[in-house]
């Protein structure tokens, strides 16, 4: 054994006096992008750092007042060691295991797919160095936003098999003003090195719901406008399937999948009210269902805004210029005068129909804003669900009115059901409806009553001596 | 007393010595969503928690890693007790009052309504227990955000009669990310328990002079418009209610509101400048209405997105087309050319008017995006002034131009004066043009000086012996 | 010296034991704005502040709990001392260094301009009162942050001569829920003075670039559009230069700024490839550049939003509807029905030209959400990947065929090239061209596989027998 092994400050005297005059001493294996900026920043939070190169005296420009030594030296000086190297190179890390021996070995690495090794990075440097404490952990963040500055508050995770190496690493990313939460042994290094990688995982369901919402009404609205037109009555309408089809299929689908946000929330209701308690346990599927409300809220908004701005440009159309000209033309050459006669009605019906769909989109874009973490985060509870169960179901409300007003006298006239099926606007309807009925049953003061009491912690099917004697928040 | 009764990591011990082996233990009373929730988030944070439960075989799924146990035994084996348990249920409590003498017991109840008990319920909890020190706090806190990780960052408060107690709690929130703000004494423990209930406070003003100036300039021009036209010319425009009257009221509500965003500012630099000092405090109306501007600002902002929306549909109005058609049908069947003239000086002013509404709009939102959270405290002190005033002065302009230029040939026409009333555009630029008077009389170099020498300290009144001794930021 | 001028709560022992029973002394020079909003926010955090003022009984409403004395008094109860008085004024400091001596003065003042002193006002504090050890810091925190409470996370600088001191400012910075990075020695409190001062510099060169693109293509245009009409077909068109002219400007800028985001990304990578290493440092040039494009993205976002609602607004201008008006009467006057044959391909070509804009908007609006810092921060590193270069990509290969479309069928006429010049939209499509093809090649198989190996540490040039030895993240 070497003895300049004996590191410089000790874990223990460091973490115990935090007045101690001269700041630890952190040693960075790696001087990529990645161990340059995680340098920098620990320099700026009051660490000194050393680096560990193969190279020390050609490895590029490295942050001001760091130093750079071959490995072994560097491991040396300091008692916790970052890992900034792929693991492909872990090699010479078995090599020089005496000298790490005893030392916290942070694994910062991540690959590039999902399933690359059997076993995570972090577990199999614990099988190299099996004398050092393997701490896998602050692989979520990237080069970028550590010189960037952009770490404040948020969240890394840690996992290793040593508490008193994880305590180690925890107490210096607070420093950093990361906040840590500790996801147990080693043996959750493969989900934590699974992190980066994701893709959306919780906007999967909700995107499947959209893209087969999407495509089942364009092939159900294909059929009934255009293909229908071309073989009953000989017209080519096939331009329609660029502008005027999307800004069928777009508010359908919007309408649906909002009405899709708040259903499981009325069947929760329900569920409860028939079980007699809150402290039976969701079906899976609802459960699934409730923690993706909010991403099927703003796929509908973002339907909803497409909607909107097909709406906006639908006057600039070729087609529909070419319409009002015919119109006009046909009115002169034939001395017709039906058309021009102002009909009252008709102006209160669409403009209460645009009035319906420009309050309901401004609800909407509300319900969007405050879903934004910064805005979301800043109000009360009680502000929250009163913007999104309130504000939510009012949306909800109005865009079906929209809805039921587009189709007014639509409803009962023959002509509407081409080849006996019914239109789009119909059928996106129905679960609105549903929805919209279910909850003005949760909401009639007696079942609210009983609801209330159930979620406050009372149970239906309670023996009498025990009822209302404790119950949770 | 019982023996067992003896906390297994004295409060003392674990706050000295952050680097013992074994992590704390903490308690929690209840096992509802909150106490779940809160058990899942210590133990990620690397605490060890027991559960007390007055069914400890029974409660349901409890997070992985935690114990339950019954009350008693729970409490013996931590100094820090959270009760996640109804204020109505505080009973048991009472009774294992010698269990839970020297414990520190953290009160994170709400209530349902504001004003539901005369005494807020951490003070009953003292009452009843009253050998243990409770701390209120954290009530702000919901199961949702503990469970989903949104703690980082986020202000909590704290208030308690006893400094250990709190310090304790303030560590462990710490711990899990959050901010502490001590709010004093047990007193104080109404307001906390208020914080959850509030239904924005800061917004009531504003929404108020909203509604308010909708009313009326709805009224105002139901008669001017619509009534006017069915009494004196026997018209039924009826129809223009619902869009029309709505494009007049909203612009106009929203560059009142905007010009008074910008009001208590002028009137706070005349103020001072009439005073001759900035130490003399700013009379209560004034400091309220300084208050609320940002949120007076975001309502003016809501309602020129509704303006915006409005104009876009215009186009695709029935009435719009209708009337669109019956000038051509008109023109041809009379053989008038007089409207076909290109009239350039109108084609000029019609774009100007866009043009400028345009611009507005889009300063407007780049307004509402700094007014974000997470936006504005990215920014420098001086580019937040210089977004929120010169930019803010600037949209100012910009909108009242568009309003002046909306009227511009018809000021002086006398059939604008329906009834003898001014129409609604002309009473809303009455407010904006005082303000933007004002801010150029404070901006004339000679006026801004003094202003300025007044910002830094500056006293009119002050003995010569004293001025520009000290002066503070 | 005096014998009350002993601190009573001595740093090192404040520092030793943080369970210290009484709260920690602050003292706050100045009672201004700043000074009282940083002591209620550090009441509010638990410690205890007495001000020194120059006028004790006289200095106005200070915050609930606080004390006020004079200067000399209140220096000698706290050992860390806040200057919340403007540099003008620090003489009275110089008076009183032999009460200062010892103590940790935080110089929070900033200067209303830049370079105002040769000196930075914490240097000449520093000079004046020597025996002190003056930390720079918290400068960057406004009093309406401190009252509002918008401080969690926030991040703050501090520079100063003793680390010790700069420990404890540090130490007191966290309670308050900021992030401190350590600027190093008192020498970077200039660098520290100009950050409030700082009007986005990072804005600066995608702003005059905007601005440049603007200029030229307005100019441009209006030679091509305007004077070309006036001078060749003696037509007054000058109307257009409101709405028309920006309508054509605003999408070329956007676009073009939109290709200006991705060329650098391309261009590192051809050198990458073309040096075989990713060690070599980039041009000046091109880290400037890569380091703006997030800026670039947003004002081409800007330009866009601009477009969008010129577009929507088209319908209702005056000089629109006259020609729909005029083109009808000519039509009749004259008998012509060419016009009004419905030409499938111009609706087909305009609908597709308005379905490629609108998703091109959407996109974009997709990508300036997710620069918003709070909802980027919640991604996970392949998210922010995916999205920013992903969906950037597609953004701008969906808007370039936008720009394709709109000249479809004109790229061949000889009267689209008035003067012998090409029109804008044929300029604005070549750098997205570029862009689009240059990002083709990188991305096919052979080439993607070569840059990933590159941007793993693999060197082309290096010796046999390091290759693959050890590589960095």
């Amino acid at each position: 054994m070497k003895p300049e092994s004996v590191s410089l400050h000790p874990l223990g005297a460091a973490a115990a006096s935090s007045a101690a005059p001269v700041p630890e001493m952190l040693c960075i294996f790696g001087t990529g992008d990645l161990g340059r900026s995680l340098g920098l920043r620990l320099l700026q939070s009051g660490y000194r750092v050393v680096y560990g190169s193969r190279r020390p005296h050609s490895c590029g420009p490295l942050p001001q007042g760091a130093q750079v030594m071959s490995h072994e030296t560097a491991a040396q000086s300091a008692s916790l060691i970052f890992i900034c190297v792929h693991r492909e190179h872990y090699g010479f890390l078995e090599t020089m295991a005496p000298d790490l021996a005893g030392k916290v070995l942070v694994d910062l690495s991540n690959n590039l797919k999902k399933g690359m090794y059997p076993e995570p990075n972090a577990a199999y440097l614990q099988r190299l160095v099996p004398g050092a404490s393997v701490v896998k952990g602050l692989n979520t963040l990237s080069a970028w936003a550590l010189q960037n500055g952009l770490l404040a508050g948020k969240q890394v995770y840690l996992c290793g098999n040593s508490a008193e190496a994880k305590r180690a690493v925890a107490e210096m990313a607070t420093k950093l003003g990361l906040t840590v939460l500790d996801k147990g042994s080693l043996s959750a290094a493969g989900e934590l090195e699974d992190f980066p990688l994701q893709l959306f995982p919780e906007w999967r369901l909700p995107l499947s719901v959209a893209v087969g919402l999407t495509a089942f009404f364009y092939f159900y609205l294909l059929i009934r406008d255009v293909i229908y037109g071309y073989v009953e009555q000989d017209k080519d309408i096939s331009y329609r399937i660029m502008v005027s089809l999307g800004n069928k299929v777009f508010p359908i689908v919007s309408l649906i999948m909002l009405s899709l946000c708040y259903l499981p929330g009325v069947i929760a209701a329900f569920l409860q009210l028939y079980r007699g308690t809150k402290y039976s346990r969701f079906p899976d599927w609802l459960d699934r269902w409730m923690l993706c409300r909010k991403q099927m809220g703003l796929i509908a908004l973002g339907f909803a805004f497409l909607h909107a701005i097909y709406t906006f440009i639908t006057p600039t159309r070729y087609s529909v210029r070419h319409k009002l000209i015919t119109l006009v033309v046909d009115e002169m050459k034939n001395n017709k005068t039906t058309p021009f006669y102002f009909d009252n009605t008709e102006a209160w019906g669409q403009d209460s129909f645009y009035v319906l769909g420009i309050l309901g989109f401004f609800l909407y874009v509300l319900l969007g804003l405050t879903s934004l973490p910064s805005v979301g985060g800043s109000l009360s509870w009680r502000e929250f669900s009163f913007i999104q169960s309130k504000l939510g179901h009012l949306t909800l409300f109005i865009c079906t009115a929209h809805g039921y007003i587009y189709g007014w006298n639509k409803f009962l006239r023959l002509s509407t059901y081409k080849w006996y099926t019914p239109p789009g606007y119909m059928l996106c309807l129905i679960v609105p409806s549903v929805v919209l009925v279910l909850k003005a049953l949760v909401i009639l003061p007696c079942v609210d009553r009983t609801l209330t009491r159930i979620r406050q912690g009372w149970e239906r099917n309670q023996p009498r001596e025990e009822m209302g004697k404790v119950t949770n928040l």
